[in-house]
C-alpha cells in the first residue's frame, strides 16, 4: 500500500518559472508537482504537495502531517529556512523524517541564504540541482521510509 | 466582577504532551489551559486561552486584547519569542502588561533561544517551571492588574 | 486612464494614532489612507490601501499586484522590514517597482530597526516624514511608472 | 517539618529603596526579607535571607546550603548574574534547585545585562514583578521542593 | 518671503555625469541645482546650491546656515555619509531639519554604505531615485519648515 | 560510451565503519566505492573511486579529471570542506560539475562544520543520508553530464 | 569644615613600586597615599585612601561612603575596572560624584584594558599620569563637590 | 621665559554654548579659551588656542607644533576622536606630549564614542569635567613638561 | 633545603568528588593535597595547598607568595580563569613563575571555558589530567625554579 | 610626448625622514619625490609629486588628474588609506589606473592599518620596500598607461 | 613488553635550534627526540619520534598509530593546531589518548594561535615548558595508558 | 656570481591560462616563469621556478632555500595565502627576505580572499599587476638582497 508523503513549498515559490530563471530555471511549480508525483509513484509514495505563503500555514502542515500517517516530508521553506525558528521546532515536535529541499545553490548567493534553521533539524538537504533537487529527495526520502 | 485575561500560545504549543518531555513534560496544553482557568477564577480573573501557529494571529490576538478590556496577557510565544518584532511591537503598541512565560529554561538551550524579542516589551518573564510557569503568571498578573 | 497602485501595510500599523503619539504621530491608517487615494489622484493612479499584522498576507498582496497590472507598490512592512526574507524575495519575484516608507526615522530607534530586508530589493527608500513619507512616495510611485 | 530554604542577594541589594526608586522601587531589602518569611511560612519554607557585596561569599553561602539540608536556593546575584561563572559553577556543585530572580527587568535595560551566566544553571528564571518575583519565586521554589 | 534653504553636496557628486551612469544616471549635478531652484520657488524656497569633497567644508556650511536663517538642509553626503561623525554632530549642533538624500539605492550596493552616520540625526531619508530624490526632499523639506 | 566520472574522498574517510557508527554508520568505504561503481553503470558512468588525507592530491585528482575528461565530480571533502579554500579554487579551475556529498548532516554537529569552502562552487550539495548521499549524487550528476 | 573624600583602590596597586616600573613608575602607593592627602588638604578636603584587592570590599566602601558623608570618591579599580558589573552598580546606587584614575594609559596596553565599566558610571576620568593623575583626581574632584 | 604650547579645538565644538548645554555645557568656546590661557600663565606656559572643522587643518597644526618648538598639545578632537588615524599617526609623527580631553564623559554616550584613535597615542586623557578638564590638562601638561 | 611552593585552588574546588564525578572525577581535594605534598617532597618543595571561593584571597596568596621567599605557584584559579584580569594581573606583578593547571580539559567543554585570563601570563599550562595535572605542574614548576 | 603621472601622498607623509626610521627609514619625501621623477623620466612619464594632509584635497587632486589628462595616480592615502570612502569613490569616479602605495608593511602593523577602503578600487598594491615602493610603482603605472 | 607511543611533530619544528630561541630554545628536534626516547624507556614506552610538514602526512600517520597497536600519542601539531580540521578528526577517528603539546606558550604569542583543533579532541594539554613539555607528557601518556 | 632565487607558486597555479582569463590573464605559468628567468638575470639572480598544489611541499621548499644559500624567495601563494599558518611560520622560521606577489587584485575579490596569512610574515607585497607582479617582484628583491 502507498506510503503518504507531503512535498510542502514555502513563500514565492508559486511564482516558479515566471521570473528570475536564471536563478530557478523557466519549470513552473505545477510541473515539479507533477514530476513528485511521479516520482512517488515509482517508490509507492503517495505524494500531496502543497505550496503556502504563509509560515504558520506551514507549521500547520507539518502538524497535519504527523497527524494523518504521512511518512516522511521533503520541505522547500524558501525565505523562512532563514528565519523561521518555528519550523525547525515543528520538525522537531513530529519528529517524522524531512528533507530540505532547494533548487538553487543557496551557498553561492547572498550571505543571508547561507544559514538555514531547518538543516540541523532535518535528516538530510538536498540544493542546486532545479527540479531535480525534489524528484531525488523523492528517491531520498523513500529510502529513508523504507529503512 | 472578574477581570478579562488571554493566555496566548504561540507555534507548536498545540502539540505539548506528545514529543519531547524530557525538555516540555507529559503535559499537554488543554490540561495547562484548565490550570490557567483555575489559577484565574481564585484571582478573579477571566481567563481565555488560546494557541496559534500564525504569527499574525497572535498579533491579531494582542489588538483584540486592547479593543476589548482585557486587563493583561500572559505570552508564550514559543519561537517566536527568538524571531519576532512584531509582537515586540504590538506589546508596546497596546499598553497592557504583558508577561513572558516558557515552559523550558530556553537559556539552558541552544544559543538561538537565548535572545527574546518579547522581553524587552514585557512587565516580566516566568520561565523554566513547566505547567507551573503558567500559574505563576497568572498569580503575577493578578498582581500587576489590581495594583 | 488610472493606472492601479497598492499601498500596504505592515503589522501593527492598524494601531496608529491610538498609542505613541510621540514615535508615530496621532495621524490614523485611515487618514493616511485616504492621503493616499487624493496624492494618487493628482497623479492618475488608483491606490488601493490595505494593512495586514501576517506576513503570507503581505506576500499574497505583493503576487496579487503583479497578477492584476498593478504599476507599483509603497510598502511600509513594519515589524517585518527587520526580519522578513520572504517579503524581500516577493518583490524580487514581481519585478515591480517597490518604494519602501517608514513615519518615523528607523535610524534613530533601537538597533534592530537599522537593518531592512525590504531595502536591497526596493526602488527607493523614503522615511522619517509620518503621513507625509506615504504622499511624498505617491509622488515618486508615479514619477517611476510614468518613466 | 519545615525545609529550610535559602534566598540570597548579591552586591548593592543592601541599599534597596535607598536610591533609584524607578527602577528598582522603594520597598527596602528588610521589607523584601520579612515577605519571603511570610510566603516561606505559607509552604512550611523555613526562609534564611542573606546579602552580601561579595562574590566568594555568595559561592561560600551556596555551598553551605548543600552543607546543611537546604532544600533550595532563591538567588539574586545582582551584578554578579552577568560576570560570575563561579557562581555558575557553584550551581551546579550543589545540584539543589535554584531559581534567579531579578527586581527589575533586565532585558529592558543595558545589553551587559541581557546575559546570565545564573540562567543556564538555574532551574527557572522569574524577573520584573518588584518584590513580588521573590514571593512567586518562593512559590516557585516550594512546588520544586515537593515535587 | 521666501525662506532660504541650503542643499548640500559631498565629495565625488561634482563628477555626477561623467562616469558610471549605471548607478548614478547621466543628469550632471548642475542640471540638479537647476532643478532644486525650480522646485524651491514651488515653495517658496530660496535654495542656495553647494559641493565640496572637503568633510570640514561641510561642516563649515552647516553652521553657517544656523547662523543666517536658513530653514533647512538637504544633505548628500556622499561617502561621509558612512565615515563622518562630524557631520553627525554638525547636524545635531545646528537643530535646524536635515534631510538626507542619495541619488542611488546605497542599501543595494556594498556593505559598506549600509550604515549611515547621518540618518540618525536627520529628520528623514530619502533614496534610491536619481536626481528626483532631491525634488523629493525639497517638497518634504517645504513641509518640515511650514509645519 | 561511459563517461568517466571522480568520486574523490578527503581525509579520515578511509576509516569509516571502524569508528563512529552513531554519526558515519557502519558502512565501510569500500563499500560505498562498490554502490557508487554500481549505481554509476546505472547511468553509463564509468566511477573511478580514491581517498586521500592530502589536501594537495585532492586539488591534484580534481585537475586530472579536467584533463583527462573526466565528466563530472562528486567530492566528499571531509574536513577540508571547512578549510580549504585551495579546493574552492580548484573546482573554479577547472569548471566540471562538482557535487559536494557529506555521509552525515554537518549542520546538526559542531559551529565549525556549518561552513563550507565547497558549497560556493560546487553545483549542488547533498548530504545527511549516510552512503546513500553517494547514491543519490551519483544520479544527479549523471543528470548534470546529460544535460 | 573639611569634607571627607575617599581615593579607593583596586587590586596589586599595594605592590605598586615593586615590579614593572616602566609601565606604573617607582612610586609606592604610601607615597601617592600621602600626595592625595595633601593635595586634599590645599582643597580642604579630609583623604581617606584605602586599597584592597576584594572587589566586594570596594563596594562596601562606596557604599560606606554614602552612608558617612563622604563628598566624593576617586577610584582606581585596576583590573576590576574591566571586569566589574557590580563597581558599576555600586557608583549608580550611591549617587556619590566618582572619578576614575589610572596609573598608565590603559588605551595603549591589551584590548581587554580598553573596556571600563567605571567610565560610564563616573563623573570623569583622569589617566597616563602616573601618580599626578590622583592629584589631577583631587584637583577636579574638589571643583565637582563644592560646584 | 613661558614655554608655547597648543591647546586644539575640532569639528563643532566653535558652537559650544550655543545649543545642548545638557551634554556641553552652556560655556563658550571663547571662554575655554580664556581660562586656559589664564591657566596656562599660572604654569609660565603661553597657550595658543584654536579650533577648526578641518581634519587636515587639525593634522597641519599638530605639525607646526613640532616645528615652531611648542612644548606640548592638548587636543580635543572633537568627532574626529572617534574616526581620524591621521590624528593618531601626526600625534606619533610629532613626538610631543599630547593630552586628549573631552567636555562630556564619552563614555556616557552614544557607543561610537566610546572608542578613541586619540587616546592610544596620547600621554593622558581628561575627560567628563566640562571646561574644568581643559584646565586639569594644562596642569597635566605643564607637569609633563617640566618633567 | 626545600623551596617553598604554593598550589592554590579557586572557587568551587573544595567540592571535588562530591558531584559531577564524569567531568572532575571522584578524587577529593584533600587527596590532591597529599598527593601534592608527596611530589613536592620528590623534588624538595615544600608545598603549601590552599582553596579558596574569592577572587581577593587568590590575590592576596600570590602577593604573599612574592613576599615570603616561595619559588613558584601551581595555579587552578577555577572560574575566575575565564574572568579575572585581577588574577592576570596579580602574576604579572609578583614575578614569580605560575603555572595554570586544569583538572578536566577546558577546551572540550563550554565555549566560556575556553578563554584564560591565566594563560597568557603564566609560564606553562598543563590540563586535562584530572589529579594527575597537579603532580605533572610539580615536575614541572621544580624544573623551572631549578633552572 | 611624456605622458603626465600623478603622485599623491596623503597625512603626515611630508614628515618622513623627521622621525619613527625604524618604520618608515630616513629618506625624506622630497627625495622620493626626485626619485619618482628620475624613475618617471626612464618611462617617459612626466611626475607631478604632491603631498597634503586633507582628505578633501587628495580628492581634489584625483579629479584634476582625470580633467587634465594624467594617465595614472600612484597614492600613498597614508592615514585616509584605512578611513576614506571618499578616495575609494574619487578612484572609481575617474577610472583613471590608481596604485597603492606604502613605504612599511602595513600588514606587520596595528590591526586598524590591515583594512585598506583604496585597495578595491585600485589596479594593484606594493607595499613594505620603502622609497622603492615608488619607483616599483612608477615601473608598473607606466605598464598599465603603455598597455 | 614495551608499549609503543607515538610522538608527531608537524610543519617547522624540523627547524627547531636554528632561528628564534627567543621563543622556542636553542634544543634542535634531534635533541627533544632523544630525551622523549629516553623518558620513554622510563616508563616502559617505546617511542616513535616523527615530524612533517605535511598536514596530510600527519593524519596518515595517526591512522598508522591505530593500526600498529600504538597505546598513545604526542601530538605537536605546531601551525596546523590552530588550522586543522583534520587532524582533530583523525584524532577522534582513532580512539587513542593524544596529548597535545606545544614548546612556547601560545597563549602569550598572537590571537590566531590562541585557538587550537587539537585541543577538545586531546585528551590533555602541556604548553610552555620548552622540551621539558614533551617529557611531561611522556610521563602524563605512561599513566593513561598504564591506567 | 649569480645569487640563487626561489619563486615558489601554490595550488591551481599550474593551471593559469587554462580557464577565467577575465581574473588572471591568458598567460600561463610557464610563460611567466620564463620572464621570472629573464628578469632574474638582469639583476643576475638565478632563479628557481616552482608550482606545487601541496602546502606542505611549499613548506619544505621555503626551509630547502634556507639551506641551499637562496637569497631570497618570491612566494604567490594561491590560496594558502588565506589559510596556512605553517607558511606564515615558515617563513619567520627561515629568516629570509620573502616578497608576496598575486595575479590579481584579491582585495576586489571575495571576502575570504582579504586576509593574508603570509603578509605579515613578508617583506613586501606586490598584487594586482598579472605577471608583471612577478617581474616587480623580481627587481624589489634584488634590492632587497643586494641592499
Amino acid at each position: 500500500m502507498a506510503i503518504p508523503a507531503f512535498v510542502l513549498n514555502g513563500p514565492n515559490l508559486n511564482r516558479l518559472g515566471k521570473r528570475e530563471p536564471a536563478i530557478y530555471g523557466s519549470t513552473t511549480l505545477d510541473e515539479i508537482a507533477a514530476r513528485c508525483v511521479a516520482a512517488g509513484k515509482r517508490h509507492d509514495l503517495d505524494v500531496t504537495f502543497r505550496q503556502s505563503n504563509h509560515e504558520g500555514v506551514l507549521v500547520d502542515w507539518i502538524h497535519e502531517a504527523a497527524d494523518t500517517g504521512v511518512g516522511g516530508i521533503i520541505l522547500n521553506a524558501g525565505a523562512y529556512t532563514h528565519t523561521s525558528v518555528a519550523l525547525h521546532d515543528a520538525i522537531r515536535a513530529v519528529g517524522l523524517p524531512v528533507i530540505e529541499v532547494h533548487l538553487s545553490n543557496v551557498h553561492a548567493r547572498e550571505a543571508f541564504r547561507h544559514h538555514s534553521y531547518i538543516s540541523p533539524a532535518a535528516a538530510g538537504v538536498i540544493l542546486g540541482f532545479g527540479a531535480a533537487s525534489y524528484e531525488l529527495a523523492i528517491d531520498a526520502l523513500a529510502g529513508l521510509i523504507r529503512r
